[in-house]
């Protein structure tokens, strides 16, 4: 193995980011390294790469970036169990402390002192990376390996869905971005009856429907509270898991449930917005929950069985593998909207 | 409208069935009157018919029995509201009081002053059925009637299957009755990740194949918990879905969990039966769950969703459609272990 | 009895009320006509006497105001079951439909149609008052009978309370008008561990500390997030009540709980307002529960088992017993923000 | 420090322990050494003493026994985070893997691979014992420390109550051994409406009282239903908290339960037993949970919070305080039931 590796770097504290040679990381006694064979590009990774105020407040400048990734394990540390080397493992991105109360009572997802890979610490964007080998997962083999790289935001999708009913229940989808777009398969394949999704953009649509969607519904055309009782025959809606972060997504979700239903929170809205609280929250006796990260390690499981049993499939949401070579060209594309998901594949690896 | 029907009566404190023409019944200002268009056998039916020391302790002699049944409404009373005439409704079997703690806090179908369709009341092997309009299910129009008629004993799959967690999980269901088959089914279109079901007949396991079993077990031949922690690579099982009434079901299912896992029970035992307690139950912190009835009523919007959104289909499980007049042919072929759902059509009316 | 009887009437399209004599209400065959013995004010009231833009697009002008009181069956409708002739009661005042899917499902807090005692149909600032037998509850019989009256605000505080964990737990109650109070009483009561309240007003303050607070925080003065730190050590709540509607206190409310604490929402904001819902909200892996009215009636269950064991007092916050022949003295005494609960005693009873 | 020290050590495979020099125990990078301040004597040590079946299959000869103990942490791992030097520390006596699905899902409590202090390794009857740091919990400062050496096992009376509704609730305890005395405080501590409990002990059943019991039932005397449904005025119980292991007060707490009440067994029968399954589970709905240890560690924030907000007072149920030379002693007075909780005082402490 050599000593350096290429890698995608934030070097400067300036949008931008930077292919350069850097050292193969070292790792602890608990840490598995893994040779990166597939990584994926978070939305994140688009704020870092623009950086906006958010990654100007957080991210170190220097580190590798990249969270999301499936590798080979090629060294495991003194006192890290439960792999072998060969192993192909995805990685959970949160790196909890394990002291904490949320950590002590099994919510590592809202650790008080979580580091991130490829914001906190080096990441996977890159030819080799070291992970804690609690974050290591070992993908299920029947999995493709893009599919593979992507359980850690489709994680997420799960993390969202799985955070109120969902069997049986009719749920939306707001932003058909690639979580929303998981969220979409995972929720027909967790068992909701239907499940309608909602964009402005006819591409994202289209993905939508290939994931699965019962309905889907253009919200720069149509009103999604009219349309939805109009498909539920003048219900509401169970469950919103809201993926988009726009706020007219928030407000339209909410008034779209029934009395009682519940709103997922997981897209980021820009900046603080307003809501009128009595008539879409309190009136209705709605459940409105904020939702980060993936449940350590629940999430993974309900993830793995969905995957490993073949119910769920999330091939339609990669729409390109690309060369990691090709970084900045990738992150064009995804900001033309033109993309699902886009895949990398690093420096002498086999797309 | 005729003043007399025919109707299957428990007419004797014995064994035996009796066709008999008798009142078409009357109705009070709340309640609906329903013409039967399809009834079905339940377990239940066979103990009235057999006169089994349950039945001598609760049935009233001289019941119309029958309690799972379709049927449209032709008469409403003064006070009845939700329903018009000629719309099709199947029906929660249970009579329940409204008064007491458990009616009172949603929980319907624990009422202390339960009144049963076909065993406390008259029921509806019969043209036709008397019933309260808040116990009317107005049927999804795309299901088939037949399927319709099993609304109420699938209402008991869909209660156990969702008394725990179920999405993503890995579930085995023990005793492939018709409830089994339906459990079946419903574990799959309610996101189970895999769906064991274990038997000792080889036509029940095969119409379990039918409803999607992902694996069957002949407990005949196997043994449960082996098959199932070599199904599951070593692992075990996150839910059991108890139908059989078996001890040796219950024993091995408990033993088949994973720790923390759950068994729902609905399935019930002949007589007591002997568990250690230590090894099954408190050391693998499992919880247990006795299941009567439907939850009055999300089970029946749970269902609903499941049929009228296509993701479950019960027809596998029916295997029989038969003239009423040929009951206690019916009762026969279910005594010789030779059908699934027996479903039944009242005079008059076509199969 | 006498045909007519003496009640607070909303008589006109307009700031005010009146004390007009009207016909006693007639009954239906499923209600109870209570004698009011002690009927106590809401924030509700106090928006209907201002006819405020909420009261006009909502109460009905002609309408027998008050919907908090306690009173005794003096006849009972012919199918009302349940009661006696002198019984004690308290009264839910929502009437709910009992026919849409939250009614159906246990949810009939949030039921689609709802009609409130007091806005909608006829109220108890009355000497009579007539509610369905459903919606009465029979008061604990060791309980003072101005507690009695206030059982349906202090519901709400249960319902509050209870939304999320509370045994063990550590608790702010945000805005100590009456429900608040009641809500720390609750609190304490339900085996919080710590109870924290917090509000601008000295008086309301020290009526909280008397409630049982186990600090009491004055926001016109000291940081809701820094004194809370300091209370726990610098640990954040696990869970807020908020009873103010003030968006303050839900920023602040929301900043002072630990990750995945949960806020639950009963105040009413005057209007919208703005959240920084990434760092508030997401971030921290919080769930906001909107709360209306009292779950129908496990609350009602909850809040007698609270009175009738003695493990809660609700004396404190009740500062004032008035005739109801004074109601404009007491709505004015409310809004001078120098009183906690007000009671008012028709005409003809005892103080 | 010296290299050896006094323990009380299973040296044979038969009944007894011996007082023995012992080697003061090596830890490791991630451990702290704690010198113990006050122990006390659990049930298992009981078993262990007597070498019953269980003690055969499980415990290590030449063990130290002894899990539950309060000390003060002397020595410190090269990578124990959270601790300094001198602080009080008790301790979780379960050493969890932490790599198995319920150790990685927050149910540590059912690890598939636990250790335990006292049974697998060394344990606290000794002047030092070694214990990961992960296990160690500092105990609340303004706790006495006989309290909080009882920690351990009144965590699981914690896990037992708030595994299920308490608050408001109508609660008994079956069984009145130390862990059912803790239970019954921390029952009421946690919000429970009524506390009955039950033994045939008076001795007990006066510690009971002690305790915070709202009435004590002598079931050598009485019938627990009856006696239950006269207090509750004809009404079940909302939960049940078994501690005896005794079959028929499993048997009669089911049957003193409302329907779709709950039963958390944590008391161990000596054998399987047999249960009316269909009249004392399936037909109530009645939700039955086993419970072992504690959860990891929300059990230990829940008790911190109860005893540190002063909510919650052991000390009734701690009857003697010895020396720990007295162990033959201290075990013939717990088997004689003339005991509470013993703790013992450890060579060179001040009792």
């Amino acid at each position: 193995m050599a000593n350096t590796m290429l890698a995608v770097v934030k070097a400067e504290a300036a949008p931008g980011a930077e292919i350069r040679e850097v050292k193969v990381p070292g790792f602890g006694r608990t840490d598995v390294l893994v040779k990166v064979k597939v990584a994926s590009i978070c939305g994140t990774d688009l704020h870092i790469y623009e950086w906006d105020r958010w990654s100007q407040g957080r991210v170190r400048v220097g580190v590798t970036t990249g969270h999301e990734f499936v590798g080979e394990i090629v060294a495991i540390g003194a006192e890290a169990r439960g792999f072998a080397l060969g192993e192909r493992v995805a990685c959970e991105s949160h790196i909890v402390c394990g002291h904490c109360l949320p950590c002590r009572t099994g919510n590592g997802h809202v650790c008080e002192n979580t580091r991130i890979l490829g914001v906190d610490v080096n990441g996977g964007f890159a030819e080799y990376v070291a992970v804690p080998a609690v974050n290591a997962w070992r993908a299920p083999r029947n999995v493709p390996i893009e599919v593979a790289a992507v359980m850690e935001p489709c994680g997420n999708a799960v993390h969202t869905a799985f955070a109120g009913p969902l069997a049986a229940c009719n749920i939306a989808v707001t932003g058909c971005g690639p979580i929303g777009l998981f969220a979409i398969g995972v929720a027909r394949a967790a068992g909701a009856a239907r499940v309608f999704a909602s964009d402005v953009s006819p591409f994202r649509l289209d993905l939508a429907r290939r994931m699965g969607a019962d309905a889907v519904i253009d919200v720069a055309k149509e009103l999604l509270v009219e349309r939805v009782r109009e498909l539920l025959g003048g219900q509401g809606l169970d469950g919103v898991l809201e993926m988009s972060g726009s706020p007219q997504a928030v407000r339209d979700g909410l008034a779209a449930l029934r009395n009682g239903g519940r709103l997922s929170l997981l897209g980021l809205p820009k900046e603080p917005f307003e809501l009128d609280w009595n008539r879409l929250v309190i009136f209705k006796g709605i459940t409105v929950r904020g939702i980060i990260g993936r449940r350590m390690y629940e999430t993974w499981y309900q993830l793995d069985n969905l995957l490993a049993s073949g119910r769920l499939d999330l091939k339609p949401a990669i729409t390109h593998v690309m060369p990691m070579e090709r970084f900045e060209e990738a992150i064009g594309l995804l900001k033309s909207g033109g993309a699902g998901k886009v895949v990398l594949v690093p420096w002498g690896e086999d797309a």
